[in-house]
């Protein structure tokens, strides 16, 4: 049951898609890293492949930026990029420095962009360039509110894994549920006065983007184990 | 053997993804037209997903004319855009309604864009968005260029068959030709006067192209298939 | 009187500048076409002006292709874009060309964009880079509604001159006339569903652009009567 | 004097419009904020318009993080992002706040964006709309830069002014000159590698920018004297 109270555009658009959204804190990648069985060369890979698709999310929030109509969406866009920037991916960086550490090197330093990555960047920069800022919003919500919504899922019995462990905490954080709450409820905000016509429109984007969200963690789990050698050493 | 005596760019980009350039003849979708085995309903779902591939193409080209950097990039790809909007995308319409007209209809009106589509347009439209005009023009040549190799390949020998005997014969025309050998002259004469790491990541988006363009065809047979039930009734 | 029985945007819009607007047929650089009177070399720098103008206002066009949110609409400014790449700026070739011929060469050919030319094409530009289909439309009405207002006005009156004549024959023409009711008409239609504050947005887009229209006519008289030397040889 | 000894870009680009850069430190208004005479409704207007200015400004960085071209460029724009929204826009907002405290309220709160400011934001959203990432550097360098060279220029001799003196500090401060050190050693190394047609173009573009900049100061003496009448109450 996602179902909430609220009624707003954010409950609509994940119950729209509720049969990929609430699959997302099963997904075996995820439940690897709560239980501390996710090969780290598996886990290796999946950073790898974050780092390439944060800037490119980072450039379809600038096109936001742009868009923005109004000082407080400048600023609200302005926000989300300088925290990709600032934030997400130097921990990203941090994440990938120390599984390194851990475990040996077992992705190349000349990471490919996989299809997967491709295909959900891609999408996410096709809508920054024709659909407007309400849709950019869309676009990058599965990714910041489903990160929280697994984080939190996990956090009571994910393992004391040396990096895995850390994931978890910097997505289930206070700080963290902060800046998701921000974001859907000026996405609610935003779509309120909207046609329903409108208003389908960035349901479909929303689901398009939590299913592209989901083919990340599919690929993340398959090529990792093929780039890696099945069963791999863990942690 | 794709290797031309030119070694201007296009020759360059094609070699360098010739083990997915060189299959795409061979597509049994392709195939399928020429011997006129492939079933209908199947050519049928490849028509309407076209339909929703080249209003993006179109929206991509427009980007070029956008980023044109001269009046005479402003024309060229102008005329491309036009060609698109009053050419190929009614022409697709005229198919379309001869293979209903011929075979019934066996996809619902109600098209929805499929995962190949959405992934080669927002390929396309991703780089449209982010990078230069020269960019646009190498994610745009495959899916021109390889139409006319294609055509010209199997039009000696594909069968009378009612509709697809004349998306042979669109394609393989002396006018297509002509429009296919521009847009390369032009490609390799714009890339001519760069350095080798901004035609390297020119070849590296055609190669991206021409992937998606296969993942096309792939779609085009297995979804196809899918929707329309395997062996349904050929024209 | 410019007010109109219909109510829709475009009257709104037209009303809400008609300080600007009702005076734009009065304006001495349209009198001096109209009465033969303008300065050859002062007609020259206009349209040497007017085709670095047209190629930013087609760019600008086409990001309202990128834009698009339908079929239709991508047809719709497709269609806009290619009468000025294919219609507009060949016609204003052929005049230069014919001035020149009458009155020999005033402005050197190496033009340079004048403030009143690149003020009004940034304007277009920063619309169609920031904002939407419909405001994109709002910012290159004026340019084209008005011609056709000019037009009609002078062309009972307007003198037998060799070069001027064509001009107002051209924007007077019932072709013209349909282009431009054309786009009022889908303007309106567009705009019919907006709430007050976004149309109120809109008005104001399409006022900035009538006074850059109007101060792209004072440029005209402005800066041809200098680059030319005042009272230079009429035609 | 205004040529260096590096012979880099940003040398290059201000020795051909020094006939305006030179002039910049010498404008009126800026000698009026140093002697203190400005008159307050003046300087009012100038930070009023100056925060519509800045978000624009802003949009135009935010096209240059979208098409960036490495992780580095990605960063660098979005830092320049962050410092117009975090910084200087606070900082014009506190100024405007002091000042009105100091001399009362001259301008009225709906400000509304007067042509210099339109003219100015309009270039910039222009090419960041229609170039590359190269040439939104070049467009956005001249008001960071001149900024600063007008502050030192000044900060020896500036008035114990109780609003006009911070002005001059803050962008007369050590780092302010890094900030802009580092975008001038940025922009030199980003065109080190271009032909000499496209260091023209952005040398074109360098120098509009700087007229733009002129004109900005130019309105705000004249239209701020205007609104708030000649001659009104210094602070």
């Amino acid at each position: 049951m996602t179902s909430g109270p609220g009624g707003g555009f954010t409950d609509i658009a994940r119950d729209a898609v509720a049969d990929v959204w609430d699959r997302l804190p099963d997904h075996p990648f995820v439940r690897g890293m709560a239980d501390g069985t996710l090969p780290a060369p598996v886990y290796q890979y999946y950073v790898g492949q974050n780092l390439l698709y944060l800037p490119q999310y980072a450039r379809a929030i600038a096109c936001a930026v742009t868009k923005s109509r109004s000082d407080d969406e400048l600023r609200r866009y302005s926000a989300a990029l300088v925290n990709i920037v600032d934030v997400e991916i130097p921990q990203n960086e941090r994440l990938l420095a120390r599984v390194r550490d851990l475990s040996g090197d077992h992705v190349s330093r000349e990471v490919v962009m996989a299809p997967g990555t491709r295909n959900y960047t891609s999408y996410l920069l096709a809508v920054a360039g024709t659909a407007d800022v309400v849709a950019i919003g869309a676009a990058i919500l599965p990714c910041a509110w489903s990160y929280g919504e697994i984080a939190r899922r996990h956090i009571g019995g994910a393992v004391a894994h040396p990096v895995y462990r850390e994931w978890f905490e910097f997505f289930a954080s206070d700080q963290y549920a902060e800046l998701e709450a921000g974001m859907r409820g000026r996405m609610d905000a935003d779509v309120a006065g909207l046609d329903p016509a409108q208003r389908d429109r960035l349901v479909g984007i929303f689901g398009d983007a939590t299913r592209l969200e989901w083919e990340f963690w599919e690929m993340a789990i398959a090529h990792g184990r093929e780039e890696s050698g099945e069963g791999a050493g863990q942690v």
